[in-house]
């Protein structure tokens, strides 16, 4: 149903997400009242982004991974922005809003970028590539785009990061259940295997985000949504983290204790040229 | 337990939220992967901002309160910047960020100051004073410091927020249930008597703020908290939105079509007087 | 003039700073095309905020508090995160709007409120209270306010904050020359004065913000503008770093080098209850 | 001078931009206290971005360009964003925060761009390529990277931008003075001529963008610099709206008046189905 609102504005703002009448709001369609009980917030998101309501196993799956990536610590940037901007005398909102916005691609486009390569490489095997031979191309194609560290795969801190074995087997059970196909877990798990063979085999294994881009794939969701859910899941840390700050009291904390000081490797002091002098 | 990890830093950072080792994460003491796949997004939201899991049938509350929040459509500023955030060629993340940051007193503080409210009527019921009499303290005393359009109540598009009867059928049957006490949706009603009474009979019926203020306040949030859940669920409005422009292709999109520009009231044309020839 | 530029929007959006024609431009109605060449930065500042052109001594006085005040270091919680951001992989824009966003009461509000302070002192010397009482009962309403660190005055780091001293210069040569009262000058000195008396003789010089208070109120300036000048002079040298972090090529930079961690002080590792076994 | 300020950090955090003791400010070498008074705005924003202070007429250029794009009025997303903040009850910093946010590659990105064409028009006749056939390949490589608008050049809504020939004209002088070798101002000629060649002599003449990027190449600006400096010019327009907004009252003012709602083309109403009823 297309129903432009006021005539004289046209189509200047179209939404197929929220139809609003006084009294009435319907999300794709259904009204609010009937949602309200009966979809969790989970499946709320998957409506919001997908358009339809998703089934009762692709909405545990989806949740899963929104609840799996919610917090890293005071040492990811995000974390740490919350919660110096708590101390800063901003509302929740604004350290929330200073923390997502470093989600860019280096700090929260790992999802994104995972997903990407898994399609890539399932592209290849609807075109008639080998699997073996698909997942080489599109890792070193991901790798001639992003870098010799392979978004979802390895991890700085953790040798083997807890959190995406047991995404994994969540995946498995539901594609045992046939909720999902199982095709992208199979691809990641391939991915990891090619990593070893190239590191002689030393295990490069996959990590939070190549786990939940296997999921995000299994659902479907496309490869920039990944990120965007990943927003919706570490702002939840974001926010405990402010939040935990502001009852702690402290007040416009920089990075560090004040005695620990940057290097400065500018020039030695030096007077302001003659040339400069009066404005 | 406390355990400084590094002995130099101190409490500089100091955090009970987060436990992490090389291979091991753990919120508020339990392990990520017992975590995962046996609690949801919304209990891991009361997890990471409480220190306790909740039980089920407030998990379940909690659950409601944040899907029913999402979206109000492209009227709301947060949505608004969303959309046009996301024709000016910046990420998602930022798109809602720029969008969540607005969320501040006066489009997001409601339900914090709802909730302000109820806790404010409660106290003085714990402290001796009769219901309505405490009714009529706690809402003169949010006049005075918000403004005669009490925080929670009557809407200026919806004459009846179809979100908020539905939400306090679920408070009710949770307090049934004895999942919590219904002190709090008792009280919110009582609001909603005092202003029609106060109007002369006219309804101000309680809207989405005022209902999940409820639901907070029945699972005890604490005021601030209630502003930080309502921009977890409205991230998701924030996020879909912004998602929905971006494939509609818009480039750098105002507020209004082009021909529609604004009121000018300044100073008719003139010259920049002589005195100010030659920076 | 009033001129509704388009009669079914009305006046939904209305400003006094900028009319636009198909080719014309003018700011609080000068063409732009008169301004450029012959208005420096500082001064269009001023013509923005203000509505009108200020006088050269004006604008040069406007000019020395915005280029005093650009930074001070990636201790400062500003800095650091535009550092932060900067290795996220976000654009410049973001990580200033991060940076920016932070500069709240406590950050960035003491310039308003040292503003706040002396204009009250002012309006009390208006009214006919002798100076040193208005010195007084302002300071003490200023600490009731916003508690017993007064606003503009004493450094955490700096004994004597060097650009302090340099400002009042500039005011006084000013005052001398007639471009200010110098009234304010007068007052700072005199809470200068009166807090050292609190202290029995320690001083609590004026700093940064207490120096560009000074500023901002003899030009007349309300005091949320302060604030507002205060980001956009800050905004240089969050500029100016994020551009740094950018050049040194960091990826995902914390707060602390990895090995330096947080304190963790909540509770032990423990199993997830039975009863939250299957979400 | 490399001096780590604490050897237990090391260079996690490393500048050349501002050392700092107790008592002690030196921004790229110089002390703060004989920079104030001496500096204006505009050269301490070339001191802090560059390394070096700037000659009087290299100042003088860079003035203009930053107070030339202050503005572009409510149309504009960033200014929008700032006045819609403004009505939610943020502070200015945080309103200047959500609008600066969305000046990325679409927005403010176009002065960057332009640096970019330029330089590599430029790089081209260093190599030894005729000047028309180095704008050719530099207008095509362009328009294959960033499509068929040019950024810089033409204007949606001004025929002639009235900035751009005044910025220009104060090019050529400082061209003339020798401050800059003219060469950016001679290659943006180039490519105009050369677009309306291609348009069959209908005009597309440089805008604001295009100017800005002409100062801004002149002056060695690396092109990523050319937006990071749009942003602070930028900001003045935008805290002059916010300020504007906050004068007027309004309260959460969306995009368009309440009664101008957005075009809804998603699906008619429907039931959410049975499978979904009980989260």
């Amino acid at each position: 149903m297309s129903e432009t609102m006021d005539p004289r504005v046209g189509d200047w703002w179209r939404s197929s997400i929220i139809e609003m009448k006084p009294g009435v709001i319907r999300y794709r369609g259904y009204p609010i009242e009937e949602l309200i009980g009966n979809v969790s917030f989970a499946q709320m998101i998957w409506l919001m982004t997908r358009g339809e309501l998703p089934t009762e196993g692709q909405g545990r799956l989806l949740d899963a991974a929104l609840m799996s990536a919610v917090d890293h610590g005071p040492q990811a940037p995000s974390i740490a922005i919350a919660r110096m901007a708590a101390t800063c005398g901003v509302g929740l909102n604004n350290a929330i809003a200073s923390a997502v916005n470093v989600l860019g691609d280096v700090h929260g486009g790992a999802g994104e970028q995972a997903v990407e390569m898994y399609e890539a490489i399932a592209a290849r095997i609807d075109g008639g590539m080998p699997l073996a031979e698909a997942i080489c191309a599109g890792l070193d194609e991901a790798i001639a785009k992003y870098g010799k560290f392979v978004s979802g795969f390895g991890h700085r801190f953790h040798p083997i990061d807890p959190r995406a074995p047991r995404l994994l087997e969540l995946v498995d059970a539901a594609a045992k259940a046939g909720y999902v196909a199982g095709r992208f877990a199979a691809i990641a798990r391939g991915v990891e295997d090619e990593l070893a063979a190239r590191k002689g085999g030393r295990s490069i294994p996959m990590n939070i985000d190549g786990a939940t881009a296997v999921i995000y794939a299994e659902l479907g969701f496309p490869a920039p949504l990944a990120r965007g859910l990943f927003c919706l899941s570490r702002s939840v840390g974001i926010l405990a983290h402010a939040w935990e700050q502001t009852g702690q009291g402290g007040r416009n904390k920089g990075p560090m204790p004040r005695e620990y000081l940057w290097t400065y490797d500018g020039p030695s002091q030096r007077p302001v040229p003659a040339s400069h002098h009066g404005v």
